[in-house]
């Protein structure tokens, strides 16, 4: 049986990500890991470990994507929170049998890991992206 | 210097627990540990923990809380984010040196914690808490 294993990261969306670094970096203290552009996402994302997880800040690169739509609709905030699991497929079978909405039915396939988002219909109001880290 | 250590827990504003559990602890698997009432927030909680965090279904008990105000305005969905601190005060002391704008500048006490939260315009919308657990 597939399962949760623990909170890969809660994803933020900000308008840019240096202004953001002042708070969540310098202010709070949190470890900049690194900052990646994200062309299937159109976004930039920082990435910041905090423990067995991550804050993950998203920052829009074309007006087009979800997340652009998101900012401009709603502004900054949480925008997802990701579950790591030990079976994607299985879990995804899983919840599909349980008649949970899911807005990916099959895995999307990414640079060292797949993941799945969950319809936020299913989920009160929350996006969940479920994640499996790709070994070599 | 203060630090975070991790994710405590995201808080989701859920209309009734019951319900939010047919997904979150039926459909996706996580460990239900238990409902508790938390009268200074006004409302019930159901704990989820999940690797060294934990997931919170926030349901409100009374409408003039900020909590139900949030659920009438938004809808259900992630509600905040609770970084789990080794020093609080030293932690406010420092943000507030720094500029940052609290909504808590001294911290709020309750059984086993204490808590202050960061005013989300600091923060990207987030409405972000931090958490010291109190030792016996």
């Amino acid at each position: 049986m597939a399962k949760i294993t623990k909170i890969n990261h809660v994803a933020i969306v900000v308008p840019e990500i240096e202004g953001a670094l002042n708070f969540w970096q310098e202010a709070l203290g949190l470890h900049l890991h690194h900052v990646e552009d994200v062309p299937s996402q159109k976004s930039a994302v920082a990435f910041l470990p905090i423990g067995e997880s991550e804050v993950e800040l998203v920052k829009p690169t074309s007006d087009d994507s979800g997340v652009a739509k998101f900012l401009a609709d709603k502004g900054p905030g949480m925008h997802h929170l990701c579950f790591e699991v030990d079976d994607l497929e299985g879990m995804l079978a899983d919840l599909k049998a349980k008649g949970v909405r899911l807005i990916n039915e099959t895995p999307q396939v990414l640079p060292g890991r797949k993941m799945a988002f969950i319809h936020p219909k299913a989920s009160n109001g929350v996006l969940v992206e479920l994640y499996q880290l790709i070994k070599d």
